[in-house]
């Protein structure tokens, strides 16, 4: 892009850009239905659209890829603005984006002490919350399938049941997972062969959890008789299982206009570094229940 | 861009430029558990990576917004062509595009004389071999929750279905759905309570699919004993739900793949009019079978 196009006339056919459009058209109802992403960048939209923004989402296989993706976009003055999500340990992003001279917002980090724009999740409070409810009803054998453990997030997790076990003198079982349905039942299969058989699993996301949920109908388990099962993220499909999944629900539209603002503000250059924080809040459907007596 | 930038070098900050710039990170497996779109991207980007192209996906809540979206990415020269997905009746988009010089790629359509490059599902043929397959088993009280009528594949599924059923004396029933878990439950419902009640019901997506074999546990209906369910789009979740469903079942990141290639041709100007043709096949789990005997 030329800064000097005149704006409100079609430009000429342009050289390579090292860009190709796609329109997703859908009304949000509909978005709403493939998790989290979509449902995150709707919101982000609703509040840039008015600004006559768009959000550019590129879908890239690793990190390598996604770096040569900022190259790229720096190169081509692509973009106002890049939010970063998923953020891991000793994060290179906010660095190479500062090189750059790209502003930067930073979704879903959890800690005290954000050196950029962000809008964090909390998910030590989130998960607090989770196990809290878990060991209330009575649940001592509980097992966490996490997250990529790269993710601050996820340690954030990890670190918030164990502390919270820790107080009932219970030290849970934690296995890392991807979020992909097969990580699912493969974790939830090894988890039950164990014994003790956990009587609890808190899954990181939905798609893990409706995973786990299919293993113990497989394995004749009943839920939540047996086993209790805790999802995380609350796409439509956790109401659609038998029995309908309790979980962790975040208000991830409304994230995503947090978000939004905080890019405006950001490409104003009036962003604030503290950010705002969101709470995922918990849901009991069918899936959790007090453990059979001993 | 501006073509002359230095390549490895960072630009300087630009004046704005209409885009926000997100990168979705993440493993191909965990790409997939996310319903059709991020599959298809994920398929496109595969081969445009290697010519060191990126899509860019924006999501908007409806047509208006997207006209606006290609005008945009028209005055800033950001993209070198178009993928149109969901073709519509006398859609105006390919003649938009054309205008603002934009080379365009068509997606799913689905009739006979494209008019311009596109990879193209075979509706027709899959319902064919879908409700073919339902009328063998024996049923004669069939029904379709279709996805938006606007939609060419929505039309090119309801013509197939009638012709088909024809051929068999029957005369299903059609209501219009979104795609949306909402409409799944609602439109299953209402046809549960019709007389005759259907013994099969065909969705035009795995959501709506998702969400009546929901309703049909919650008033008690077997399935397949009493009710058949058949889905499309066979997302991970297919294979989740008790019984699994069955699914017409099309390999979406292989579609994405040859979309992929023909927006390369497309900016190379050898891309082929006629284009290719994909076809979803039927894949056969535990939510269809033969209706109970009058």
């Amino acid at each position: 892009m030329s800064s000097d196009a005149p704006t409100g006339l079609p430009a000429p056919p342009s050289p390579s850009h090292g860009a190709v459009g796609m329109v997703r058209t859908a009304s949000r109802r509909v978005v709403t239905v493939e998790p989290f992403f979509m449902e995150f960048i709707a919101g982000v939209e609703e509040v840039l659209a008015v600004h006559d923004l768009s959000v550019l989402l590129a879908v890239v296989a690793d990190e390598d890829a996604e770096r040569r993706t900022y190259e790229r976009w720096a190169r081509s003055r692509l973009v106002d603005a890049v939010m970063v999500v998923n953020v891991r340990d000793d994060d290179d992003r906010p660095a190479l984006l500062a090189a750059h001279g790209i502003p930067t917002v930073m979704v879903g980090r959890w800690d005290d002490e954000p050196s950029l724009p962000s809008v964090r999740a909390d998910d030590l409070a989130a998960m607090n919350e989770a196990a809290g409810y878990l060991l209330e009803l009575g649940h001592r054998t509980l097992a966490h399938v996490t997250g990529p453990s790269v993710y601050l997030h996820t340690q954030a997790r990890v670190r918030a049941l164990t502390q919270v076990c820790a107080s009932y003198g219970v030290v849970p079982v934690t296995v890392e997972g991807d979020y992909s349905d097969d990580a699912g039942e493969r974790i939830t299969r090894e988890l039950l062969e164990r014994s003790p058989r956990p009587t609890a699993i808190v899954f990181d996301n939905d798609v893990m959890a409706v995973a786990g949920l299919h293993v113990a109908h497989e394995l004749g388990i009943a839920v939540p008789g047996e086993l209790s099962l805790l999802g995380w993220d609350d796409s439509p499909l956790c109401r659609l299982t038998q029995p309908p999944l309790s979980t962790m629900s975040l208000d991830v539209h409304e994230m995503g206009r947090l978000v939004g603002g905080a890019v405006l503000e950001t490409i104003e250059g009036s962003a604030q570094v503290k950010g705002s924080v969101v709470t995922a809040r918990l849901i009991v459907r069918g899936s959790t229940a007090a453990p059979l007596p001993a």
